[in-house]
């Protein structure tokens, strides 16, 4: 049988457990939670304007050791203006960034039809950017974005130094660093750093307040001032200054509070998980020891009969993971993108373990 | 005294009556109210997909006359993205409109900055479009969008055979003819027709939720199954492509319910209070005979004065009725938008005049 989206969906709703993120809540979960957030009873902003939005991008900017910040509606929005300010700035249409960047493969190539960019892909699509992959650049490009962790690959991210390293070589040779932090809170553990420690090496730096957080949508991007002064102006020009921006802020500023300190607990976990998982046969995990709360588990099945098992198995026992499931360049071998929340908190290792066993097995 | 935006929401939300709009509401009336509506316990969308969503876009590209709807974040992104796809198909990078459309003066000139297109502005901007003004365009556009009502100018409409004459004479020369319905449910009672038939004149139509409808933000962008797959495309370039988009849809359905059929009553209100607050000396209300719920009030008042006025008596009648007050041409007159909606319907039209001629005045 095959499933469309809907039909795994229906199937998902009956499940009372989830592997990935933080589960599935309703719209009227999200409405009666956000009835009882003390700041909803407050005057909201007006296209942008207003003394609790401010507040929250303040909050923000400090949080990342920046000077300034900038709700967005998006992630795309704010990534893509701040490359926009800066190749104007700087008159230069090169951005630069991993082959695998949201820019690249996820924005329809917004970068090139809706801002004229040209893109320059450093490093293999396989692995982390390295050293060399900066000294081997030949079109040194105006903006280079750099990814913690890289998702696509497994959320992996270079040591300290190494950081380091290329952010410095970077910006020596004149180059704006963008951070896209869309999963930076995920990187405290593993840096043992914080956020503003991290943030602040860069230029400017995007966040995201769904993914980790657990919010609806919604993004910021810091910088300085008259980077994100520019912001707003191109945030205008996007379509993305509504009238009042409310159902997202308010709920990333109540999502941040009730998060933000989980990710040393979520970490811990994904450990226990990986390590669990690694012993399963036909299984293998990248990176061998995930670096932050999310990892790929490659399984050796056919694609078809592995997602025919887990849909029965998640009818039987209640538990959904099927999410990103992807087939490798190897037909045989499929790739679940595996990311720790509030969802697999809740699930015995030893139970997550026998799921993907199960999955293959295709018996309880 | 000099208020600023601030100083203003504060006084305003001591008020318990509002003369303009549907008054308002802070984030948690509406969270309070999205709990209770039947669609907030099914399924979101995911990016835009999700059975609830589609079924609404097209029960408004119904209600339009159109083949396919597209819901959007707002209607910058709407409108700017019907004039890229019609531009990049005739290659051609003009686009036509009133002087007073929103493109040219509220949205930063992204048309230009973001999409490289050129504005060939139609007619005067004291008054509406005109025949002679069509044939008097000198590079003729491969998009023309055509405001109903024209907002700027106290919500204007051309007579219906006018307008059938516009829409085609523009259609014959192979112009696109674009409809930006920002306050579109606002005509009906004028033309006595259906929104289908007003807007299948067009070759696309945007039309708006929160406005007139009241939801939170949000608008919807109709056309031919083509235009609207390949706005959906440009939707996400624009970064309004959100993992989901539920805080505004499902607001922005629950208010076509409540609203849609209230036009009427608001048009009717519209002409009692015109009518009294013509009497006022020192007033001239424009248009003379209003033909929507919106008209604006020319007040003859030192600017500064009028708003202490103003405020005083919101502090000492809790009527508010301070927005969207501008200076015109003569520093001696004082525009004032009104709109009409639920926060009028509540206030007696007698009230509504005195309240006015105090301002003026400055006593109760």
């Amino acid at each position: 049988m095959t499933y469309t989206n809907n039909d795994l969906w229906k199937i998902r709703d009956t499940c009372t457990r989830f592997l990935h993120g933080h589960g599935y809540a309703s719209p009227q979960n999200y409405f009666l939670e956000m009835a009882e957030y003390p700041l909803a009873s407050q005057r909201p902003d007006q296209y942008g304007e207003g003394e609790h939005l401010q507040a929250f991008e303040s909050e923000i900017a400090a949080l990342l050791g920046h000077a300034k910040g900038l709700f967005f509606q998006s992630g795309t929005m704010a990534q893509l203006i701040a490359a926009r300010i800066v190749t104007d700035q700087k008159q230069h249409q090169y951005i630069g960034y991993h082959p695998l960047c949201h820019l690249e493969i996820h924005e329809e190539k917004s970068y090139q039809h809706l801002h004229g960019l040209q893109s320059v892909l450093i490093g293999d699509k396989s692995r982390l950017i390295t050293k060399q992959d900066l000294l081997d650049i030949k079109t040194l490009p105006a903006f280079v974005l750099l990814e913690l962790p890289q998702r696509e690959i497994g959320g992996q991210l270079p040591v300290w130094d190494e950081l380091v390293w290329q952010v410095q070589f970077l910006q020596e040779k004149g180059v704006h660093v963008h951070l896209d932090g869309a999963r930076l809170w995920e990187c405290a553990p593993f840096y043992q750093k914080s956020y503003a420690e991290i943030a602040s090496l860069f230029d400017s730096a995007y966040v995201s307040f769904y993914k980790g957080i657990g919010a609806i949508a919604g993004a910021a991007l810091v910088g300085k001032e008259d980077f994100i002064c520019q912001a707003k102006i191109w945030n205008r020009r996007h379509g993305g200054n509504l009238i009042t921006a409310f159902p997202l802020y308010l709920a990333a500023k109540k999502n941040m509070e009730k998060r933000l300190h989980n990710f040393q607990a979520y970490y811990a976990k994904t450990q226990d998980i990986a390590e669990a998982v690694a012993t399963i046969e036909n299984i293998e995990i990248r990176p061998s020891i995930p670096q932050v709360n999310m990892f790929h588990v490659w399984i050796k099945a056919d694609r078809k009969r592995l997602i025919e098992n887990a849909v029965r198995i998640a009818q039987e026992k209640g538990i959904w993971g099927l999410a990103h499931v992807a087939t490798t360049v190897d037909p045989a071998v499929q790739k679940l993108e595996l990311y720790i929340g509030d969802g697999a908190m809740e699930i015995a290792t030893s139970d997550i373990k026998d799921l993907l066993s199960q999955w293959i097995s295709g018996s309880c």
